[in-house]
C-alpha cells in the first residue's frame, strides 16, 4: 500500500478549481442533503462507458438519481446464494431502504461490453471463455440475447439489436427479484427501458406492450 | 413485461429540453467519441449515493471517466470461480482493454452502505444477517473493516473511520487482481483512495505509506 | 499604458481550466459560429450586475442572445444627435443588421442604480446631482418613474416599484426608437417586459394591455 | 403598450426548467448574495455579440464579474456634458461604488460592430455616415484606430488589427476618465486588455508596455 499516494495531479487540480469557484454556489444545498439525507426519486443503471453523460441529460440536481454503473448495464438473473452480488445490493437498497419510484435500465450504442460479448459468442475472443475471465463472465448475463440476434448479418445492426435485448434481458432479471416484482405488483415501482445513441444523443425507449424500442 | 412503457415523464421532459438547448453545443464532440471510441484515463469507482456528484467535481468533460458505482464503493477479494461478479468485471475491462492509467476509490460521509453494516455487525439489523440479503452479504465485505473501528464509541467518528477503512480494504483487494497488481508493478497503473465530506465537498486523499487520510 | 498587464492571475487561471476541459465538448459549435456568423433569436436589455445570471436562466447556448447591459437596464429616448449613444446603437443594430425577433427588458430585485436614483431624487446623495456625475446623469433616464412613486412609504415597496417602472419607461422609449416602432408594427418584432427577485429567482412579466407585472 | 406581453413561450419553457430543476442547488447563495449585497472583484466591458460567453470562460460564480456590454465593447472619451452616457456611468459606479480592483476590456474576433466601422470609414457604407445613425456614431469612437490600420491590403488581418486598436483606444479612453486615472495611481484599480478568437477561444492579452498582443 506504500504506493497508493495522493491524486493525480490534473484531477487534484480540477477538484480545488470546482471547490473554490463553482462549489461556493451550492454549498448550501450540500450540507442540507448531508443532514436530511437522500431521497432520490429514481434509480438509473447505466454503463461505466465515459461517454454516457446521465446526469447530463436529465438535468439531475445532486440527490435526484441512484446510480448504478457497471459494465453493458446489466442485471443478472436474481441469486440469493450468500455470496457478493453488487448489482442485486444496489437494487434492494433502491428499493426496500430509499423506496425509488422508478428503476431505468439505460443501454447505449457503440458499447463494448456488448461487442465483447458478441465476439466471445461467435469464436472471435477465446480468453473471454475462459473460466477466470471476470469480464466473460458478467457478460455470460448476455449470452440469452445473442442466440436471438446471430443471425443478422450486418454487424452493426447486430451489436444494436443485442444492445437492446440486454436491457430487455435485465428488465426480466429485475422482476426476479422478488422484492421488485412485489414492489411493481403493489404499484410502488416502475420499471423502464431506454436506449441512447451515443453518436448524436437520440434516445429510444422500451414499450413492454409490444416489446418494441421507439424515438422520443 | 406489458407494464414497461417509455420514461417518467418529468425525466422525458427534461431530456428533451437538454437535447435541444445544451446538447447542440457539444454535438461534434460526442460524434467524434463515438466514432473513435473512448480512451478514458481514470477510473473511478464511487457510491450509487445521490449525493456524490463525482463528474462535477472533477470537472469532467463527457469521455474522460470510466465510472464504476456500487454501494459503499466496495471492491470485493478476487474471486475468479466463473460467477457474475460485476465490480471486478469492471475493473478488469478497465486495466486490460481500456488501459487506464489510474483507479481512484472514492468513499464519502453519510454513507447508508457503511451505516447499514454497523447495524448489521452490531447487532441492530438482524434482516441484513439474512442468507439472501443481497445488501448484507455485500456488506460483508467491510467486514474486516468493522473489527478495526468497532470499539470507537463515538457513532459518528465510528461512521467516518469504517468508510474509510472501507476505501483501504478495497485498494487492498485490488491489489489481489492479478491484472491489477501486474499493471501496478509495470509502473502502468496507480491507484488511489479518496474520502468525500458531502457536506462541505472537503476532500482527503489517502496515503498508503503512512496509511493516513488528509486533507487537500 | 505602461500598467496594462496580462490578466488577474485568477483569471487566468481559470480561462486555462475551462480552455482545457471544458471547451473541447463545444469546440466545433464555437468554430461554426465563428464561420457563420451569429443569428440570436433575441436581445436582452439587463443591468450590469454580478447576481443577474441571464444565461443561466434562459438555458441560453452560445448564441442565441445578443446581451446588451448596463446600469439598471434602461433605454434613454432616441436622440439622434450625432453623438455616441450605446444604448441606442445595439438596439438598432440587433433590429436592422441582426433581425432579432424579442427584445426583452429585463429589471432586478435590489438594484443599486435604482436606489441610487430614489436617493438623488428625495436629497438623500446630492453627488449624483452633480452635473458631471455620470451615474447621477445616466439615472436620469429613470427620473420620470421617481414621481409616479415617492409617495410609496414602505421603502422596500418603493424601490421595486420604481423597478419596475424603468421597465416600463425603457419599453416607451424604446418604442421611440423609429426602426424599433416600425418593426413592431410590421409584426416582425416583439418587446418584452420582465422582473426578477434575484433572492428567489422568482420572475413576473409585464402585461401591457393592463399594464401590471404578474408571476411565471 | 397593449401589445407588451409576457415572455416568448420558448423563453418562458426554459426559464421554468431551470427554476425548477438547476436553481434548487443555489438557491441559498442567491438570497445571501441578494441580502448582503454584489461584491464584484473584477468588471469586464465586451460586446453584445451572442457568441461572446464571458461567464463561461472565466467560471465565473454568480456575484463575481460585474459586466457592462456594449458594441465592438468600446468605451467613449470622458464627457461630462450633462446628457446619458451609459458606459461612462457604468464605470463609475463599478469603480467608485463597487470598488472593483480589476477592469478588463474584452475584444473579440469576428466582430460585426469593427467590421461596420471598416466598412464606414472606406466608403462602402453610406448608411452609417448619417447622422442619425446610431451605430454609426458609436462607431465613430473606433475611427482614430481604422487610420492606423487602413493601409493593411489582408481584409481579414486588417480586421483583427482594429479589434485590438478597440481594445488599446478604449482602455486611453479609460484612464482619461479622472475616477479612474486616480484609482489607477493610487494602485486600487488594474486595467487588462483581453482579445478573443471565437473560433477556437484563444485568448490574447495586451501588455501595455511594449504595446502588443500576445498569447495566453
Amino acid at each position: 500500500m506504500h504506493r497508493v499516494k495522493s491524486l493525480p495531479q490534473y484531477l487534484l487540480d480540477r477538484y480545488q478549481e470546482w471547490k473554490e469557484h463553482t462549489f461556493p454556489e451550492s454549498q448550501e444545498w450540500f450540507r442540507q442533503l448531508a443532514e436530511k439525507g437522500q431521497r432520490p426519486r429514481a434509480m438509473v443503471i447505466a454503463c461505466c462507458d465515459s461517454r454516457v453523460a446521465i446526469t447530463s441529460i436529465f438535468g439531475q440536481r445532486t440527490g435526484e438519481l441512484f446510480v448504478h454503473r457497471n459494465i453493458a448495464n446489466l442485471v443478472p438473473p436474481y441469486t440469493p446464494d450468500g455470496q457478493h452480488h453488487g448489482t442485486g445490493a444496489a437494487v434492494q437498497y433502491a428499493v426496500e431502504t430509499l423506496k425509488v419510484q422508478h428503476i431505468l435500465v439505460m443501454g447505449h450504442s457503440h458499447c463494448g461490453g456488448v461487442r465483447g460479448c458478441i465476439d466471445m459468442c461467435s469464436g472471435k475472443n477465446d480468453a473471454l471463455l475462459e473460466k477466470d475471465s471476470l469480464v466473460g463472465r458478467w457478460l455470460d448475463v448476455l449470452r440469452p440475447g445473442f442466440d436471438r440476434v446471430k443471425d443478422i448479418e450486418d454487424a452493426s445492426i447486430r451489436e444494436v439489436a443485442l444492445e437492446k435485448e440486454g436491457i430487455q434481458i435485465s428488465l426480466e432479471n429485475l422482476l426476479g427479484y422478488p422484492f421488485v416484482k412485489r414492489a411493481v405488483d403493489d404499484g410502488r415501482l416502475t420499471l423502464h427501458g431506454i436506449w441512447a445513441d451515443i453518436s448524436d444523443m437520440g434516445l429510444e425507449t422500451f414499450d413492454g406492450a409490444v416489446r418494441r424500442f421507439s424515438h422520443n
